[in-house]
């Protein structure tokens, strides 16, 4: 097997052929497999399905005086803080705990700069002098950049590095007022599967942006999710930003979505008491209060960190060989042929595939072809522009691990039709 | 006993001297009771609690194909769209099945229209030329005047009538481009109690609003809260819409908050299939998706709707007894004093208590130092003023029958006080 740019023209033309061939064979079994979500297997689902039954009887419903079944309490049960608070190692009193969804919170958040500002604001974002920007480290996260395209905020992208966002980069363009925060994945980040280093931590706990009332969007969705390692500590950012000297710089998020059920857990945001306070009067008007029965039904089923952590080892278990097949056939099938190129990740989600440049979408499109569903093509960058046309997000969690061969076989052979065909138009 | 009106100076002294040893005899008693909001009590959360039983079993999360612990289905599950679409007499199809409150998809709504304008808007209201209104029949649900007040919408009130608001106001003030829409509580209404009219109904579902983008906020939060009569049908005001030509004026909300647990419920809102879809954009944008979980759990519990009615049968009969108890204790202690009107609810969480024009602060400030909260006055008008500050709303539904006894004695006292000291002042 030699790398394609080494290949003739002629040897890339027979090679198109063959692979061409097997495109047809595969096409012909009309497959119908989705690598597209981050979205847990059954087997998991029923790996955690004793939720269902650890909260059954009414009294169980009253805990430190309080009835989790009636209204009130709006920044949620004691006992979700004082969970929520050992999980991400922080103060449980700045723990807010909300109803399912942290993605929603997160809107929230931008959507108060937008309208009304946030506490350390001078004005609201919309009556500044043009849009505001955020920093997107990529590729990322689609949906948080689809919060900032709805709520008019632009995305000023910076590159992932092995470490992290690249920093030079960001201490340079928070010094433009007009740069009011950046989102940040500090574990597993989305799609990368990277941990951010101690010095990315510091450094983004030690900005010192132009803007007063800059964000820190601290979206720690993969902070309890190794399947590959033991669990990796990280700084708590809410304590390095403090001592910094910003302690409402910033917002952390996390949910047990990808603990227990994804839409029928809990979600969480982390943020200083004067941030918490400012934004209870919008959040009151929003709603009367969250699910604290399902908040409390989780403190009962997930105890505490250590049984969260066993919790997550029987995750681990499922995923594992999942994340090694994808990793092995790449190695086997894309590597020696030097079509692309790909982190390692110890936990999260997903596997960032960076293809020849040129050629994600054409695969993406191939792959649909053949009734392979992958994330679209672009998705990992603002606006949908992947400037490369190089990154795809591979998400091999859904899937069995027999589809999940038959996906990657497909896969791989549309990451070489797409690498063959742009060589050949050269 | 005699109207206050018609005692001389004299005999109103006496009758201050008389009622203030009692009002001191209670306040030495250092009550603590809590009529201020619509909660259910806690027999009413027992009496429901066996929903904690209804799904415990992996297996029964898959319906119809789909699996309610994992991500997906935005605008709810199919059993639980099906089952709204009973309760509230409407096609399935139209029914968004979403999160815990109805009030937050209220909010959403008069954000969008604010920030992006509704799916028949021009543009966003907040690019008006002047702030949009919004109609607020009065006494009304504080909640929904917070709303406007948060976004930036004006109120323009209206009175309530025993037959829902006044519908020739109304029909006046919506030739002004700049009403933008009308809040309603059609069945029970917050905090009078009444039902609509068909007449009101109809017309306001007739209505033919200068601004195309109107809309009408049905919010039917106590549709199947009948406690001293049999099932009250209404009129689907989404057919009655469609049939007058403004299918996308309106938007219904219902819960299931008083049905089985105050912020652990599921909440609907029924749209047109065009406001629906234009708005799924921006919600898609805030979640990924609601918890099925509790959606599908709330089915198996409530089941249709004449499993529903039983279950609102069950809570009639504790409901019941306290408004009663309410009605009677006015009717012995305030009636033949001439201090006060209201009307006689058979459903709903609520009892409006109009009382002498210029107490009704007075009383809840005499009932908070006897230790009986009440919900504030003025809360029942928008930005919290009720210009002949007359307005209390009892909420008898939270305290068992003897607390309540004890704080409608302390009401009642604290009624007489504070019209003797105003026909004293004159």
């Amino acid at each position: 097997m030699k790398p394609y740019v080494s290949l003739n023209r002629e040897e890339l033309q027979n090679e198109l052929a063959a692979v061409q061939v097997k495109f047809e064979a595969i096409k012909a079994k009309k497959l119908s497999l989705d690598m597209s979500r981050g979205k847990p297997s059954a087997a998991q689902l029923d790996m955690v399905s004793d939720i269902l039954n650890v909260l059954t009887k009414p009294e169980q419903c009253i805990v430190e005086g309080i009835d989790a079944r009636n209204y009130g309490g709006l920044t949620g049960l004691p006992v979700a803080k004082k969970y929520f608070g050992e999980i991400l190692d922080c103060d449980p009193e700045c723990v807010y705990v909300a109803g399912n969804s942290s993605l929603s919170m997160m809107y929230s958040i931008v959507s108060t700069g937008m309208a009304h500002g946030l506490y350390e604001s001078e004005k609201p974002w919309r009556e500044l002098n043009g849009k505001p920007k955020f920093i997107c480290p990529v590729p990322g996260y689609d949906r948080h950049f689809r919060i900032l395209e709805a709520l008019g905020v632009e995305a000023v992208t910076v590159p992932m590095t092995p470490t992290g966002p690249d920093m030079d980069m960001v201490e340079e363009l928070i010094k433009d007022e007009m740069v009011r925060g950046i989102w940040c994945v500090p574990k597993f980040s989305n799609p990368d599967g990277i941990i951010y280093s101690s010095e990315t931590v510091h450094r983004l706990a030690n900005m010192k942006p132009a803007a007063k009332d800059f964000v820190l969007m601290w979206d720690n969705a993969y902070c309890v999710h190794e399947f590959d390692t033991d669990f990796v500590p990280l700084e708590d950012i809410m304590s390095l930003c403090r001592e910094a000297g910003r302690p409402n710089m910033v917002f952390q998020f996390a949910s047990t979505s990808k603990i227990t059920f994804p839409g029928a857990g809990v979600a969480v945001m982390v943020a200083s008491e004067d941030n918490l306070q400012y934004l209870l009067q919008f959040i009151g008007t929003e709603t009367i209060s969250y699910n604290k029965i399902n908040q409390l039904r989780h403190v009962l089923y997930l105890k505490n960190k250590e049984h969260t952590l066993e919790v997550m080892k029987k995750h681990a278990r499922i995923m594992r060989p999942k994340f090694h097949m994808v990793l092995d056939t790449l190695d086997r099938e894309i590597a020696p042929r030097g079509l692309a190129e790909w982190q390692r990740p110890k936990g999260g989600y997903f596997i960032s595939v960076n293809a020849m440049e040129g050629t994600a979408k054409r695969t993406l499109q191939l792959c649909q072809e053949a009734g392979v569903v992958m994330t679209p093509a672009g998705a990992t960058f603002p606006y949908g522009k992947d400037p490369r046309d190089s990154n795809i997000r591979v998400a091999p969690s859904l899937p069995p691990v027999s589809e999940l061969e038959a996906a990657m076989e497909v896969f791989c052979i549309c990451l070489r039709i797409a690498a063959l065909e742009k060589l050949l138009a050269k």
